[in-house]
C-alpha cells in the first residue's frame, strides 16, 4: 500500500446553477401555472424573486436566528409570500405543494449528464448542495444524474459556505479535504471550499441568470481548474 | 393533486446478506491474504468470526456503552483482535487498512443488479444499512448497484433495528413510513421496520451463511411480500 495520496478521488458538486438550470426550469413551471389560471406573469422575474429569497432565509439559519429548516421548507415560505404578489394567491394547498416541488424537477444543462458520466469513470461523484436530500434524490431520478452519493447541507445542519459542509463531505466519504475537489459555478462556494482545504474547479454557466452579465469568468484567477462545461472538465481531468 | 397516497414509493434495502454476499466475498479476500503469507486459513471460519463480532460491538453503541462508532471502525476493532488468532498478526497497518476495506468490495448476489435496475423504474431505491456512507458508496461503485440514494445508520447515529433508522429514512426522502417498504433477508430487521409503520418484503438468501440452515423461509408469515430474489420481487411488485 502506498502512503496516503493527495490525488483527488472525490468530486463534490454544487447543483443549483452548476448542474441544473434552475431559472429556466422554474420560469417554465411558473408560466404553466399562470397560464392554467389565465394570469399574465413575468415568469423570469418570478423565478428570480423566488431564488432571491433563498439566500437571506438561509443566512437566518446560518446565523442561528432560525433553527435548522431544509430548503423545501424555505422555498415554501418564500413561495407563500410571492404568490399573492403575482396574482396567484388563490392556489390551493395541493397546488402549492406541487409547485414547490418544481425544484425537484429542474432540468440539467445540456452537457451535465454526459460530462458526469465521463467523470464517474475516474472519480466518486457526490452532490454537495444546500438542497435537501429528498430534493436532490428526486432531481437525480428526474434528470438521470449519475451520482455515486447524495450529500447535502441537510446532513450537517450547516448551509454552504459554512466549512462544516466541505469538511463533512470529505469525512463522510472517508477521504481527506486534499483528496476532494469542489465543482461549482459560483466563486463564493469555491473560495470557502478552498479555505477548508479542498481543490477547486470553476465551471462557467453564463446563462444561469439569463442574459444578465456575470459569473462567466471568475474574478478569482487561482482556482485549480476553470472549465467551459462538464465535458471540458472531464477532458482537463484526463477522463 | 390527489390526497396523499399510502402506495409505496420508496424501497429501503438492507445490504449485507440481502444485496451482497458478504461471507463469500470476505472469505475470498481472507484466503488471498493468507496465501500471500503462506499461512493455512479456514477462510469461511474467518469470515464468520469477523461478522460475529459485529452485532455485539454494535449493541454496545446501541446501549450507549460506546459513543457513535461507524462500521469501518467496528470492523477494524474486530479485525485487530482476530488477526493474531489466525496467525496473521504480522500484517502491517497499510495491509490492515486494505483488508478492512474488503467490506467496501463485497460482491452482489447474481440477481441483485438486474433486479434493482428493474425496481428502480418504479420506486426510489435507497440503502438502509448499518454500513457507513463511504462503505456503501464504494460498494455501489464496485458492484454497479444503481441506488438513487445512499442512506445509512450513520446519518441517524442509530443502528438498526432502532426505529430512528426506519423513520429517519422515510423522513429524509420526504415520504411517510406507509409509503416505504423495507427489503431484507433478515426477520429482525423487517419486524422492527413493520413496528415503525413500514411495509415489508422478505427476500430469501439461503446461501448467506453458506450451507448452514436457516434464513431460507421466514418463520414470521405476515410480511407483505416474500420473494426468492430481487427479480422475483420486481415481478411481484408489477415492474
Amino acid at each position: 500500500m502506498a502512503a496516503e495520496s493527495s490525488a483527488v478521488r472525490l468530486l463534490t458538486f454544487d447543483v443549483f446553477g452548476t448542474v441544473v438550470d434552475w431559472r429556466g426550469s422554474i420560469a417554465r413551471e411558473a408560466a404553466a401555472v399562470a397560464q392554467s389560471r389565465g394570469i399574465k406573469l413575468d415568469a423570469d422575474a418570478f423565478a428570480d424573486r423566488w431564488r432571491a429569497g433563498y439566500r437571506p432565509a438561509m443566512d437566518r439559519v446560518r446565523n442561528g436566528e432560525l433553527p435548522w429548516i431544509n430548503i423545501d421548507r424555505l422555498h415554501r415560505m418564500i413561495l407563500d409570500e410571492l404568490l399573492p404578489q403575482f396574482g396567484l394567491g388563490g392556489l390551493t394547498e395541493a397546488e402549492r405543494v406541487h409547485f414547490n416541488r418544481a425544484w425537484h424537477r429542474l432540468e440539467p444543462w445540456p452537457d451535465s449528464v454526459a460530462g458526469l458520466t465521463r467523470l464517474k469513470r475516474k472519480f466518486v461523484l457526490a452532490t454537495l448542495s444546500n438542497g435537501n436530500v429528498a430534493l436532490l434524490t428526486n432531481m437525480a431520478k428526474h434528470a438521470a444524474l449519475p451520482w455515486d452519493c447524495i450529500l447535502s447541507a441537510e446532513l450537517f445542519h450547516h448551509y454552504k459556505p459554512d466549512p462544516q459542509t466541505y469538511l463533512g463531505a470529505a469525512e463522510m466519504l472517508d477521504v481527506t479535504p486534499a483528496q476532494t475537489m469542489m465543482v461549482a459555478a459560483h466563486e463564493d462556494d469555491l473560495i470557502a471550499a478552498r479555505a477548508a482545504g479542498l481543490s477547486t474547479a470553476f465551471v462557467r454557466r453564463p446563462r444561469e441568470f439569463g442574459t444578465r452579465p456575470g459569473y462567466d469568468l471568475p474574478r478569482d484567477r487561482s482556482f485549480d481548474y476553470v472549465a467551459d462545461n462538464f465535458e471540458d472538465l472531464a477532458s482537463q481531468l484526463g477522463v
